[in-house]
Formats: C-alpha cells, sequence, structure tokens
C-alpha cells in the first residue's frame, strides 16, 4: 500500500513568512497539501493546531511524523530536501553567511515590527507603499519578474481582498487580542 | 610579509548573542581580537562601530574585507569556517532543520523580549532566576558542565558586575534610549 505523504503545510497568506513559504513552495514545484489556518477566525489558537505549534505561529509543515516550525528553518529545510538552484543558498562560505545574515535581520527587524502596522491599521491592506518610494518600487518589481505575475498575484490575494473584509465578524478572541495589543503596544 | 588577518569580534559580554558567539569561539580554540565596545557608554552609536555595522547591533565579525553582522550568522559562519564538530551542527536533514527552528526561535521569542526586561530592571543582574525553577537550574548545569565553568564564568562576568554599576555615570544618550524606550514599551 502506497500512503500518500505529501508535505503539509499550515499557512494563512496574510502572513508575510507564510507567503514567502508558498512562493518558494509554488516555484520548485514543491508538492503540498495546503492547510489553511485563518488567522482572522483565530484557528491558530485551536486545540488541533497547538497540537501542531504549541506556539500557535504560522508557518508550520509536516512532513510525515516531522513538523517543523519559524518560517526561516522551514526555507532551508525545503531548500535542503528539494535541492534548490544554488542561488537560493550558494555553498561560498561568505555568500552563504550574507543569507543566514539577511534571514536573521529580516525576522526580528522586519517580520516583527510590522505586526505592529498590521494590527494597528488592519483597513490599510489597500494603501500603495509602492507610490513614493523608486527604491521599493523597483524592488516589488524585481521580485514580481523574477517569481511571476501569476504567482505574485496568487500569493497576495488574501492580503489584497483584506480591505473588502468586514472587521465587525472578527472571532471574539482575534477582536480581544488586538485591542490587548494596541493597548500594549501603541 | 605576512599579515596577521585574525578574525576581529565586535563584542560586549552584557549582550547574550555576544556571549553565544564569545563561548563558542573560545570553546573551539578560535583565534580573535576582542573588540571591546561598551554599550553603556554607547560605543554602538560611535562613527567608528557604525561603519562595521550601521544597524548599531552586537556582535559583528570582520574577516579580513569580510564583515558580518547577526548572532546566528555568525555562529553558522564560524561554525563553517572553523569546521566545528557536527554535533553542533548536524547533517542530518531533520536534525539539522530543528537547530535552525532554535536559532530563528529564541532570537525573536527570547532575545528580543529579554531587551525589554534587562533595560526595564537593570539592577536585576544580581537576582537568581534559577531558585525557583528545577529545570532551568538542571539545564544551567549541563550548560556549565559542557563549555566548562571557567569559561562559563569568564563570559558573564561583565554581567555579574552590572550590579554594582554605577548608573547615574551611565552615557547621557543611552539614558535617553532607555527613557524612551521604557515609555514606548513598559
Amino acid at each position: 500500500m502506497c500512503l500518500n505523504m505529501a508535505l503539509e503545510l499550515y499557512m494563512d497568506l496574510l502572513s508575510a513568512p507564510c507567503r514567502a513559504v508558498y512562493i518558494f513552495s509554488k516555484k520548485h514545484d514543491i508538492q503540498f497539501n495546503f492547510q489553511f489556518v485563518d488567522l482572522l477566525k483565530g484557528h491558530h489558537h485551536s486545540k488541533e493546531y497547538i497540537d501542531i505549534n504549541p506556539l500557535r505561529k504560522l508557518p508550520s509543515l509536516k512532513d510525515g511524523k516531522f513538523i517543523l516550525s519559524e518560517s526561516v528553518a522551514i526555507l532551508y529545510y525545503l531548500c535542503r530536501k528539494y535541492s534548490a538552484p544554488s542561488h537560493w543558498y550558494p555553498p561560498d562560505l561568505h555568500v552563504r553567511a550574507s543569507v543566514d545574515e539577511f534571514m536573521a535581520w529580516q525576522h526580528a527587524a522586519f517580520q516583527l515590527p510590522m505586526k505592529k502596522i498590521v494590527w494597528h491599521k488592519p483597513m490599510a491592506a489597500n494603501y500603495n507603499v509602492f507610490l513614493n518610494s523608486s527604491k521599493l518600487a523597483e524592488w516589488r518589481m524585481r521580485v514580481e519578474l523574477n517569481i511571476g505575475a501569476g504567482l505574485f498575484k496568487e500569493a497576495h490575494d488574501r492580503l489584497m481582498q483584506l480591505a473588502n473584509w468586514d472587521f465587525s465578524t472578527l472571532d471574539p478572541m482575534v477582536t480581544q487580542r488586538i485591542c490587548e495589543f494596541r493597548e500594549k503596544y501603541l
């Protein structure tokens, strides 16, 4: 009997680390089951998900019995397991160290503060941050060209729809957490 | 002419990521010049240090012309360059991924919040956090046994002396930053 042991990826594409894992997997034709964990409905606090990741963070990966969290670790894992082209994680000592440096930096310096912005202005999803920065706009275009416009749109679709979301229907636990977060930090 | 191109490590052992890099280097007999960047005197904001790391964070590494920041990246770099025993970063796909997961997790979930605690109660340096937790105490003992009591003490010496520090002599810029930080987050 051949069991289908496809990779499970627990994600919500509202989260940038999830989008990174999603884009990387799609770009490399890695087969996976998309296990949707709805952040806005607080599904990351469900018992089922806490069994996967007690820290209630997204994304997580399940590969057979092996469970892994932290997007950086997941990206490295996918890179190694599926032998991604070496430009993703070059073997050269200095270049690889610079990739590690960027991965550690973006995690602490960019993703964590972004949470505050997202929670503070959830309806800012349709604000075009690229309008007043040619450097950002150029970078965005480069990313889109590299991963392909289709995949780029697909990965950002849920985020783009956030502007039309009815926040009054938010799960009470999520609303409470946003309030606590805003009171504490903003 | 043979130039002595020893590794330069920019550190202040008050910082836990610096202690990790220091302990790893000492444990593996890696020769380096200790470039002391005094956090309490605000030396990480000096022009000389900003040339090394524009983000003004510690630790940084300089190896010839190659400059690297982020403790996680530095540890991986040292591990690769000096071929540390494989138990530090095992080649097994799953075990290596678990190390990556821990390194990413501790960075965001532990080191960053710790900053708040350190700034909030700088005089808590002589508080024994191990007193009421046998698990923590057991872990601490295991670390000390593994790296050696001498190196353990050496790495924590500056932190232990913090309790006797005269905080009224703090650099004004550092005092102002602590005030801003406390106002914002605490």
